[in-house]
């Protein structure tokens, strides 16, 4: 039986602060470092271990995996970093507090931008677009750098990554660690598990809690469950939806 | 101009109890930490940015890495681990106290086994070798794991890695960053400077500071030169050489 463990960054100063982050490249609080940590921890303790750790280019998915790493003891492990895991593109709203923005545009409006499948936030202006300019992006296509995305565009970079580089890894035998954002692995989650353009709207994924996928030899899900405390797990998934709400 | 920044990790446990640590996976001190940062903040006030950076699979030079990285905004780089950038095997010798180990054996002999160029301190026996079940190790030959290595055993697997792996990178104009051990570093930089067998002996690099070296396009070095205070670079090489004194 193939596995793969997925695992969304601890908490980031803009999760706490409750502002759109995209590709902002915010890092963790001292909460989203223990969380880390306690994920590495649980992984141990129910026995996994990692062959590769895949994970983005931005510092509070890089930073959770060290802390997993330090955690296992497996900070010698292969790890690679792409820009096709980063978080969606939020545009323009990159930056503004989730709740005020719900407060001035509704919190219907909020909703549709946080959550529906193809319609993405206004999008940043090029001139006002830093990651062109960014060397971590220098290899990409300029096209390729996205000014605002909705699920859908996500989905359209994440699933190469699946296809080319993450599913061939684990039909190899190869048990692989994907540390990444809500919105790269929602993507991923929803393909793997074949959620609806409507249903995924409703897919909240905690932060620094371990999700374990089961495969069979096709790579089809078997089942899927978080590490940890299920009532701490459910409390972190409310939080979550309830971000865009206006107060 | 190609240019390679080298780093040796900074200041482990072992390092700080003087104890012989090889291939024992021994983690930073606060103060080899506080090194690796300050290192990464000489590095990009001296305008120094890399495409990609390699490290051994220990942990003490993997938190070195780490710590540069964080410093300079660098964690999205790709880093590349090989236990062909390890410290040099300390044989039967590793985990004992260098200057217990001098009053013991005298300090010529423990000199010899420091320093010498094709000397080996004793090996451990293979039933005593914890790497031989190390899933780090796991996709290496058994012959290829050491039971103890003088400097030119540890030449012998960092020269192909140059030639292999970071000669053809620099090559392609990559800027490249080695955090790795005094002794594997010292077997590159032997090689690099053409220093005889005789000489090396004498060759301390000290923990935690950017070693930097130029080259011209054959990759012949130009020169090279550490980053830092001039005067605390020279105390630290002094307290490495005087590590093997018996008080």
């Amino acid at each position: 039986m193939h596995k793969l463990v997925l695992i969304r960054h601890g908490q980031s100063q803009w999760n706490l602060d409750n502002r759109f982050s995209g590709w902002a490249d915010v890092d963790l609080t001292a909460q989203g470092m223990a969380e880390a940590q306690e994920a590495g921890r649980l992984l141990q303790a129910d026995g996994f271990t990692f062959d590769v750790a895949h994970t983005s280019v931005l510092k509070r998915a890089v930073r959770t995996l060290w802390g997993v790493q330090d955690a296992m003891g497996l900070m010698w492990l292969p790890v690679v970093t792409d820009w096709r895991l980063n978080e969606r593109h939020y545009g323009a709203l990159t930056g503004l507090n989730k709740a005020e923005t719900a407060a001035k545009y509704g919190e219907d409006q909020v909703k549709i931008w946080r959550r529906s499948y193809d319609i993405p936030p206004p999008p940043l202006e090029r001139s006002a677009n830093e990651s062109v300019h960014d060397p971590r992006y220098a290899t990409l296509d300029p096209k390729e750098i996205p000014d605002t995305e909705c699920l859908k565009d996500t989905v359209a970079r994440v699933m190469p990554y699946w296809d080319e580089v993450l599913a061939p890894a684990i039909r190899a035998g190869q048990r692989v660690l994907v540390a990444a954002h809500g919105n790269s692995l929602r993507a991923l989650v929803k393909y793997l598990d074949g959620i609806s353009d409507e249903a995924i709207v409703e897919l909240n994924i905690p932060n620094g809690v371990p999700l374990v996928y089961e495969f069979d030899e096709h790579l089809k899900p078997l089942r899927h469950y978080y590490l940890g405390d299920a009532e701490a797990i459910a409390a972190k998934m409310a939080a979550v939806a309830n971000q865009g709400k206006a107060k």
